[in-house]
């Protein structure tokens, strides 16, 4: 439906108004009509389409009908299709009659001039903006949807902040998002375009204002810089966003089509669906000392980009590892499979992670530049995991679902941030699964789960940590005759355990059947939120001890938490009971994975991170390429 | 899809379970086979319903296949349809077999109780708690919908509360949903009841854990009561809700039915969908010593019922007035006209009232137990106005669309509090829509808009403040020859001005012009948004005039801001110029209103109301009859 704009006439003086293009006029034909009118004629020149709505018929003049009848029901309409050259070279004449016909007992003249005003985004998801006839205010999900993106702008395109300082720490801390300047090109191509397009008589604008504004609770989630005509950087000034709700558009400046550019500040979040609009209005000034009154608003709505996580089954674009003061060892097996991968390798150095060798820890996304500030304080990401692409009872989730580590809500339970867990939510496009990890000392999902890709079925298998395979593992290697063979061989200091000695431990044994029913009621979780069937999981020998809380540790390294490459695969070295010279574990999940033509390499973690409570996931992190899917097609 | 949970089996010992009737139990027959098993028998006694799926095909037993693959793909499942007489008293055997066929190499048994566990509530909104087969976990709209509902606690049912102290002032100013003990039946009653069903062997309750418990985000929603078996009040004690997320039910206490008292403690915001999910878990103690693992949760969803405005179509069922040092006659005609609509009036005393005349003012929600105390202290209500129910462009909006005034974004416009748009978005069934009513002194909605019943069309009229429509008015009366008639009769100390002194006045003109303007952008907005015909306006002649910023005022009493009990109206006296004895502008209105069979009465408000800036709806308030339509009924 078009805009339609109410025009007050007068028979003592003509009325001059403007006519936006796409715009409906109707007049007050009442309102200005003198005491004995009973009916009226209306007259308009070429370029002005005039219809007459009289008992619910609509009816484009000229017509048969020359006088209408002055009833409450009675409309008169007005549509202009073309930009006038000049100010008010269009008009119309309503011309009243009374009881006796003939000459008329008033008329109202009407001067019109059409100009064009419009706000534009790439609202069709092109890579380009133009105008379209697709509804500018609404944000549809889908493949059939419409509507503009917005990035948030939270990297560092500014040449100086990369920069070290004396001491290796950057320049600048601020993220792109932070700060209210354009700092490089790369900088603006993070922003969105938006287009203001007026044609017209130029003194139409100069007689009217032009605002750009944004509503107050969208102001604090964008920001829109502006260079005028030029495309000198220093020219572009932050015009809106923050505490400048409305800019007002200088007709001397002003050309046929502005070009602004909008970034983001914030993710969706509780109480920020991620929409904004954004509002160009022509505002009429009536006389000196009034206010002005706006008499056309065009609108048009962006979506600020989710945040997306990467599963293991993307391809790995670069690898991270912290180099720390006993890992050597580490870092160059995670290289070696990293070059193995054709993947290359960022070892962040001593000074940079302040000897922190968990990767997967609360600084990474900030360094990673994929994290709002607000998440990097709070839980680690170890805790947080995603699946690959999955479909639960024909609902499809094309960038797979978050799964976030969780407290049963017992008195005094861990539990995920509330605010992180809300931000997870309000990203809409990898709805989360709340599973049970804190059983675990650490209490991180990534403990007992991972994601590895498969050639067949779903394109993924479910890796499952799993006390119940491995006892059935070692008794079958115990009726082999097998008993006496030992663990943790080749560890300095570390007693050497033997399959019987494990079997013939109770409490070991009732810990781990504890362990594996906790096990069981997420995969009983993970079955129904990610429709996976019992041909999608791997059970991988693991198994686990109390710590003095009865929480549960890793008892050799925890092989689920591996590093994912596409094919190669980062897997903590377990060492295992060596059985004719092997370790019967690593024998077994090679058994259970190369079949699906995937490569383990086994890596020894032991001491840099297994005693520290993590393993090879927890200390590396993985740039993987963005998923070819655009999430604007998915319907959340 | 029935909850599914995963069983681990053991050939060295029997292993014992619960199976929750209407869920399903996936055996781990891979996990527990013998190392050289490759077949499997499965046996179950009557109770059990035992199920193989082997590619793909779900197999029910006993059928001719006596012997199973051991293929990864083949799975064991279990249900029950019986609640269990005793524990154990149902069991299933899995028997293994190698290469050579006859005698099983290993046996697994597993004995099986059938219990119920379910928590209910009013999911089909049919006013009593019963089980039911639609989904307890999701809620939706429409006459279809399902899911129960949740009352914000937020009136006082406390009798002790209502007592007064010496001074006048209530002895406690805290509603239902601030205290954590139940005060009266009648509190009782604001209550939805959730229903924790269990059956089965006594035995099996004391052995496991029974916790009700609600999520982290959604425990300061809500306020769970428990009174055990006790019907006695003080029984009644706080179990969840707050600082407590979990409740473990005593197996002593519990009968095999327990009723939950539910209220709400806020409405829908930003950041509050208004759902709130509560669930019961069955928990397995393992071993002395080791935290209790989950084996079954059940879940069921209440949204929490929103905050409603009640349009001025809805039958009165009380007015509202204020008794201050100078109203007595207000009050009289006020008292008299609710007598004629056959509505009584409470008369708020001086005391209670703090001498404060404005009744849509901001304490009024509170005293009328509607609003949430955070709104009270944000912009008046007289800003915050709701259409009759309308359809719009196809979509329904049964009770109506809230209307709310917002200055146009220039720097300095006031606006409506953020806190309270976003309160007012978050119920959801009554959209609101954003008015420009900045231009106006006080700046609110109901200075130039107003809604009646009528007999025919959508059953309302929106009347719309209109200017240009009082200019025709006192034109047409000067033509008549009344050009010296004067306003303002009866008056003492106000200037009598004249018809021809009033249209001479350019100034006055150009301000009006320009109020119309303001008034017109409104209207174009209200028929867009409440889907309306320019039959469905009747234009109420008004004159404004400019205050030393530059906002409007109304030059004579406001007769939009009327008061409308059923088809009697309370009008601002507007003491229009004299015609033939008669005020021209009563007489107009009557013309306009008295077709549609509404009764006008003028009520003199002029230095009571008029002259501080108000008018009769602002110094009154009206309790209506909610609406039939239930709002879980619309989709919002």
């Amino acid at each position: 439906m078009a805009q339609q704009r109410r025009v007050q006439l007068c028979t003592q003086r003509p009325t001059s108004t403007v006519c936006v293009l796409g715009t409906e006029l109707s007049l007050d034909i009442q309102g200005s009509a003198p005491k004995d009118a009973i009916a009226f004629h209306v007259q308009g020149t070429p370029g002005v389409k005039v219809y007459v709505v009289h008992e619910t018929q609509s009816v484009k003049l000229p017509s048969s009908v020359t006088r209408w009848p002055l009833a409450t029901g009675t409309e008169v309409l007005l549509t202009m299709e073309a930009i006038s050259k000049d100010v008010g070279d269009e008009k119309v004449r309503i011309s009243y009659f009374g009881e006796a016909s003939g000459v008329p007992v008033g008329r109202a003249m009407l001067y019109l001039t059409c100009v064009e005003v419009s706000l534009d985004a790439d609202t069709g998801r092109s890579g380009s903006v133009s105008r379209t006839l697709v509804d500018k205010a609404t944000w549809t999900w889908g493949p059939d949807g419409h509507g503009a993106i917005l990035l948030v702008n939270c990297d560092r395109d500014d040449p100086k902040s990369r920069l070290m300082g004396d001491g290796g720490e950057p320049k600048s801390q601020l993220t792109d998002n932070r700060d209210t300047t354009v700092c490089s090109y790369e900088d603006l191509k993070d922003m969105s375009q938006m287009v203001l397009r007026t044609r017209g008589p130029r003194t139409i604008f100069t007689g009217h204002g032009l605002v750009l504004h944004v509503g107050f609770s969208d102001a604090d989630k964008v920001g829109v810089f502006y260079g005028g005509n030029s495309v000198a950087l220093e020219e572009y000034k932050h015009v809106l966003g923050g505490e400048k709700l409305a800019y007002a558009v200088k007709p001397s400046q002003h050309q046929e089509e502005s070009i602004f550019y909008v970034e983001g500040l914030a993710f969706p979040d509780a109480g920020f669906s991620g929409l904004v609009a954004f509002h160009v209005t022509l505002l009429e000034s009536p006389e000196k000392g009034l206010l002005e009154t706006p008499i056309f608003t065009d609108t048009v709505v962006f979506r600020v980009a989710p945040w997306i996580m990467t599963p293991n089954t993307l391809a790995p674009l670069e690898v991270f590892v912290c180099s720390v003061e006993d890992n050597e060892d580490f870092v160059a097996a995670v290289s070696a499979l990293a070059e193995e991968a054709k993947c290359p390798v960022t070892i962040c150095p001593l000074p940079e992670n302040r000897n922190d060798r968990w990767i997967q820890g609360p600084d990474f996304g900030y360094v990673a530049q994929e994290t709002p500030e607000n998440t990097s304080s709070l839980d680690s990401f170890g805790n947080l995991e995603v699946s690959p692409p999955v479909t639960v009872r024909s609902k499809e989730y094309p960038l797979g679902r978050i799964l976030i580590g969780s407290s049963f809500p017992r008195f005094g339970g861990r539990r995920m941030a509330k605010a992180v867990r809300n931000f997870l939510a309000a990203q809409r496009v990898q709805a989360p699964v709340e599973l049970f990890s804190d059983w675990l000392q650490v209490g991180h999902v990534d403990e007992f789960l991972s994601f590895i890709p498969a050639p067949d079925r779903k394109g993924f298998r479910l890796l499952l940590a799993s006390p119940s395979a491995c006892y059935q593992l070692l008794r079958e290697k115990q009726e082999m005759g097998y008993g006496e063979a030992t663990m943790f061989h080749g560890l300095h200091g570390v007693p050497k355990l033997s399959i019987n000695e494990i079997l013939g431990n109770e409490a070991l044994r009732k810990f781990n059947a504890y362990a594996q029913s906790c096990i069981s009621w997420n995969r009983d979780i993970l079955k129904r939120e990610l429709g996976l069937a019992e041909q999608d999981i791997i059970d991988i020998p693991q198994l686990f001890q109390a710590d003095d809380q009865a929480r549960a540790m890793a008892y050799f390294p925890d092989m689920v938490n591996m590093l994912v490459l596409g094919r190669h695969l980062g897997i903590p070295k377990p060492f295992g009971p060596l059985v004719a010279g092997q370790c019967c574990l690593e024998e077994r999940v090679r058994a259970l994975l190369q079949p699906l033509g995937l490569s383990c390499t086994f890596i020894n973690d032991f001491f840099s991170y297994h005693k520290l409570a993590g393993e090879v996931h927890c200390g590396t992190n993985v740039r993987r390429k963005p998923f070819a899917f655009k999430w604007w097609r998915m319907v959340p």
